[in-house]
């Protein structure tokens, strides 16, 4: 497999659009392959990934003729606000752009995110590029068509179901990559490998060192197929009304503790990693064939924080039932048969829930 | 025909939504005829609008078990903001709503763009219902899917394409309509006529005294015309990507006054009203064929103020270059050749441009 191997996520619809491996060098080149004409273009960013990476970026758009904008935003998760999405619409609307503008999203989820959105809703929606710098983002948020801010009562509530023109993920920009994104990046890997794919499950058991060291074939190969699993999944569902529920697994139980510790202690994939603890504590309760050992062996190498002992059970239990996912007040959970067989439920007893927390909150 | 004759919009994907000028007193069976179910219900109003009909609205929602709640926010449009949008977000997400709980947007354009835009975008999008009160909401700003909110660089910066579930019009409410309100719907019906409909266009001009006066019969069978140019147009281009740009016709002109005139003096239909008369103007110039005579004199009975005599040249024309409408720097017009013919073009000498503007200017 050649190491630029152009992924595509495709709808029913004929849309859609191409998740590629490629350098940062390759972006203008990317852009022009799917249509877009120089121009001016926005680059949203991080001041963290914008000190490492914007120069590059600016140097291959301006190569081809674009006259590229950045605008770097403060690191982390406080950012997903009205007030710095109307940053974005002040800099794109107060420079000038028109309907084909594109806004390159430079950074991981929350950039992806926020810029996203902006794209989505400025002059009622821009060409948009994503180049996500996370493990998390190249892999999960980058990929679906998913856009949003947060909310004082939730995170993501607010957004548009919205698709990129192009995903360009540079490998290399991994390399810097603070250690607990990382972790939290990887979650989302061992999730889609449980999820969807056997044969990442067994790579990652057999190269789980390897993995976590960064190293780049295993790194590519890895990535190369838990996008696939993504890709597969958003591309028969663009709105999230059926098997994509399934890229949840884990995310009930997770986002309850990210509430539960007003989003300080635990980054999302380490959330996300505990909750797959207990996801897959109460898959086995519903499915005794599971092989649980197995797949918690391999859930339970993602390092995670502890989580605060003074998180009680009445908390995340309170937490999970204000969650926008709880529809019509009924808790719906994804559960596993096994590796590549999820499914979703809304028929768990309460007690269930409750000893599948106490499994994970007494660790 | 039948009162309550019912239109639809259907795109080429095979969606769509219907368009039924019915009492308000039908709309809890209409939702229930689209395949809304009764449970929580966020109606978005104005004061002035929520005075006169939020509780027949709010009645019918109850009896047939939907639990409403009304937003009256205040009138005018200084009211699509970012702030006003965070007040719709605000009481739906603190109240607690899901992804089928559905937004009433029960008022004029501002309500719609500005409710029709929450709609879109929280939980990544909820049903939406279009109740429109004024004769431009039910004419034109309804129907199309066309939401957001202004920006301190112009109107309706912000927003997304998002269709409803439904629009229902109770012709009734024409009635308590202030009479600038009702010219201002009337320039988007002649607009209708202009672009798409000879009998429309016929039937204004010989019955306009009548529907001058709100004759029911009259606005009955005018209103299902002029709706159903705007439901071709919008059926065919759901994304504005082609025909759908005829509805501009007069609307360069008439964005570029309101901008110059702060949007204080004119109500945009009066805008759009002294907007055609200069498109028309530009049509004959390069038309010469065209029976301008005829379609002057019915565009000219739309009462307007008169431009404040302080409005020059060049601020309109400098107006008129920033309107988002001027993709990459060129000014495009819509024109006609005769009527049911618009055509776009950017082909128009700088020169008959301003001669067009002082036609209007100087009256």
């Amino acid at each position: 497999m050649r190491s630029d191997a152009t992924q595509y996520v495709r709808f029913p619809s004929g849309q859609g659009y191409p998740v590629a491996f490629r350098p940062l060098s390759a972006l203008a080149d990317s852009m022009r392959e799917v249509g877009l004409r120089p121009g001016r273009v926005l680059v949203v960013s991080d001041r963290n990934v914008a000190n490492l990476y914007a120069k590059p970026v600016d140097q291959t758009l301006q190569a081809d003729g674009w006259e590229p904008r950045v605008l770097a935003l403060p690191p982390g998760e406080t950012t997903k606000t009205p007030e710095h999405l109307q940053a974005i619409y002040d800099a794109a609307l107060t420079w000038g752009i028109d309907r084909k503008t594109p806004i390159v999203a430079l950074g991981g989820g929350v950039i992806g995110d926020l810029a996203g959105f902006a794209a989505a809703t400025l002059l009622r929606g821009v060409p948009l590029v994503h180049v996500p710098t996370t493990l998390l983002a190249q892999v999960d948020s980058a990929l679906g068509g998913k856009t949003g801010i947060n909310h004082a009562t939730g995170k993501n509530l607010v957004g548009a179901f919205y698709q990129p023109s192009l995903v360009l993920s540079d490998l290399h920009t991994l390399a810097t990559l603070p250690e607990r994104e990382w972790n939290s990046g990887s979650a989302e890997v061992v999730k889609h490998a449980i999820i969807g794919d056997q044969r990442l499950f067994d790579l990652l058991t057999e190269s789980w060192g390897q993995f976590a060291v960064r190293d780049i074939d295993t790194t590519r190969e890895v990535l190369r197929r838990a996008c696939q699993v993504k890709i597969d999944i958003v591309s028969r569902d663009e709105r999230e009304q059926g098997p994509r529920a399934f890229l949840n697994f884990g995310h009930t139980f997770g986002h309850a503790l990210e509430a539960a510790t007003e989003y300080e202690t635990l980054a999302h994939g380490e959330a996300v990693a505990i909750g797959m603890r207990a996801a897959l504590y109460l898959s086995r309760r519903y499915n005794p064939k599971l092989n649980y050992a197995e797949l918690d062996a391999l859930v339970s190498r993602i390092p995670a924080p502890p989580i605060p002992a003074d998180i009680a059970l009445g908390e995340v239990m309170q937490a999970m039932r204000t969650d926008k996912k709880a529809e019509s007040g009924r808790l719906r959970f994804i559960l596993v048969k096994r590796i590549g067989s999820p499914y979703v439920t809304d028929q768990i007893a309460a007690a269930d829930v409750e000893a599948a927390w106490r499994h994970v909150l007494v660790t």
